[in-house]
């Protein structure tokens, strides 16, 4: 198979989330990415979510199609070993608290001293400078401090945070692309470079604010519904379920009243233009969520609301995505290899790469045990058997 | 200044959000990303939110540092001239409804014949193929078909959506980073090729789902607060402010106690250990958004609680966000200069790149009027002045 980056080698001393779902994608695409973790227990996505024969499946996905070399980073042979090995590596990925890394000298002054071609990128909370740079972030923080929380749910109600890891996987994409132009960059110039993710920041892009920012117009939380179409937002049926629904022009909300089976409604004064149905929303609302809830199973409505090209989707629960034929044709649910540890199944199930190349896809591989490559990969760098042994016989002691 | 994409020359066929802000991207690390948008009105984001001298503001944001020129797709001597203008590009980006760009004679086959190294990304609701690849897609969509809608906001409510869309921004840094990879692999095998992103695919793979596809496990909506983890979550205090908390141990469990002067309650059989507070969530809820209550602006008590070393941050709203001096610290907050048509002011504010570069740090810079680079690219391909002007005047009257 053709892999993007075959002979790419990346030192990766990234744990929990963003900085090795980020890896996983550099190894997706075929570059040998080299995990460093702690010796024994390695890092803490090993322990996320469930576990089969003592493996987690989520630490199995974030750590993808990797190598695992184990090396305590407090004793110094460790450092001289890894600053052998930065010579040929063209990409180095953190997620340390800012200032770790340098007190390790494994910083990027350092390790840019060595390799000036190497692209070094940090995957931090809040950056590696400024006020907040050294403060303990977590995913929800970023959530909160971004402005996105603050956006999302009903007027009268409290903000609402996303029900997933959002600016783990969102910073995770972003320190990938940003990485994949400084390595072509590297590669033409010879010059490496420092790149600077923040999981803050990424947040922030998602949250435009160009209103505010020259108008004073403040974004707030503006519930299921459009603040200018209507219909144009979510809408329940029965037994929890619900739909979205774009109704944007004239056209489509006469349609839509023939789907309703009332017809009359299109000419209501009520709801005749785009103005009235605003002015009217609550009734507009109750009225179509009344006719979903006619539904016992809302796919029904959908299907019809489809057949008159109406745009609209069900809201799918993770069940109703995996099995949905449009999903499963595009071949994203794939299987993975378990890790070598787990005897109880060969694979698991989880989703693939994030786009489709048509000439060079990638493949989700299997993840390592922790140290499972310490002998293939320390061998090259002169250490022996022996040699590696003692030095992790020495770490399982202290 | 040192652009990592200097030479690099894009076709730009996309419009709406997520593709333009993915050759944003491409523009703001220095590629020449050549617009091309339909004659007189330009492409739909041109029309997007507030207006400054006729000029979207956020269409000047999506379409930053790229050149502009008019040319009708339904016109064979558009396509013919697009066909020469292919051969000395190094990537073509289009969003149109999948099969658009074959009809135009402009898909992949036609383009790859032209240009074997070509990288052509097509960014789409569904992708290029499958059941619903040609039906209309909107972020609301993806959004509710991907899971992530059904797994925000509180148990007993309804799904809820982002405030922000989510699936163009997030498609578009998919987009930009898969593009650098095929980009680079090109350049070095001369082999391009397509790359098919999905705003749904995206998604989804925001949405782990691990858990369901391994062991059956739905995840569900669990409002604010954390699934094993208390008191973890989103707190509210007066007038509509509120905070995220994470005591995350024993220890922060003590402090959080200690700040809010109720030493007792770290003792208190209600709440001693994790699962006491798990067991009596609603009280310990209910007892620490009192505390919040008791402070006129919540952001005392974010205060107290990060000299107490304990993860928390106020839920920012957008004057919060731009105002806060870590962010300012970013130098996030960019000027750009404003097109050529807008008299009343020479810049906007908006936010920076979306990672920090050492030595190649990327540039926001001014997006183009309709047409305003038609005869300065147009006159590469062999036309004059007067040929650019006459199918200009010719579309201008049909």
């Amino acid at each position: 198979m053709n892999e993007m980056l075959h002979g790419i080698r990346v030192l990766d001393f990234t744990s929990n989330a963003a900085g090795p779902c980020c890896t996983g994608m550099l190894a997706d695409y075929g570059a040998e990415v080299i995990k460093i973790e702690r010796p024994n227990t390695g890092n803490d996505e090993r322990t996320y979510g469930i576990q089969v024969d003592g493996m987690s499946l989520l630490g199995a996905w974030l750590n993808r199609g990797k190598k695992s070399v184990t090396l305590d980073l407090k004793d110094p042979d460790s450092i001289a070993l890894l600053k052998r090995m930065v010579q040929d590596c063209h990409i180095l990925v953190e997620s340390a608290r800012p200032g770790v890394m340098d007190k390790l000298g494994l910083g990027y002054e350092a390790i840019h001293a060595i390799n000036p071609k190497l692209v070094y990128c940090s995957v931090s909370a809040f950056g590696q400078a400024g006020p907040y740079s050294k403060k303990p972030g977590y995913d929800l923080i970023a959530q909160a401090m971004s402005g996105i929380m603050d956006i999302c749910g009903a007027q009268d109600g409290p903000p609402v945070k996303s029900g997933t890891t959002l600016s783990d996987y969102v910073g995770a994409i972003n320190a990938f692309g940003s990485i994949m132009t400084a390595l072509r960059y590297a590669e033409q110039t010879g010059i490496g470079q420092k790149i600077d993710v923040s999981l803050l920041m990424t947040m922030i892009y998602l949250n435009g604010a160009v209103e505010y920012l020259n108008i004073g117009q403040k974004l707030t939380r503006s519930g299921n519904h459009h603040n200018t179409l209507a219909p144009y937002g979510l809408f329940e049926g029965k037994n929890g379920q619900s739909i979205v629904l774009a109704v944007i022009s004239p056209k489509l909300w006469a349609a839509f009243c023939q789907v309703m089976e009332k017809p009359e409604l299109a000419d209501d004064p009520r709801f005749h233009t785009l103005q009235q149905r605003r002015a009217n929303a609550p009734a507009l609302i109750a009225l179509i969520e009344d006719w979903l809830k006619t539904f016992d199973d809302i796919s029904q409505a959908a299907a019809l609301l489809d057949a008159a090209g109406i745009p609209s989707a069900k809201v799918f629960d993770q069940e109703d995505v995996w099995t949905d034929p449009h999903v499963l044709d595009q071949n994203y649910l794939v299987d993975v290899p378990t890790p070598s540890a787990v005897t109880s199944k060969d694979t698991f199930k989880a989703r693939g790469c994030i786009a489709k190349f048509s000439e060079t896809p990638g493949c989700v591989k299997r993840a390592p045990c922790v140290g499972e490559n310490n002998e293939e990969i320390l061998s090259r760098y002169g250490m022996t058997a022996q040699e590696i042994q003692a030095l992790q016989d020495r770490w399982a002691k202290s």
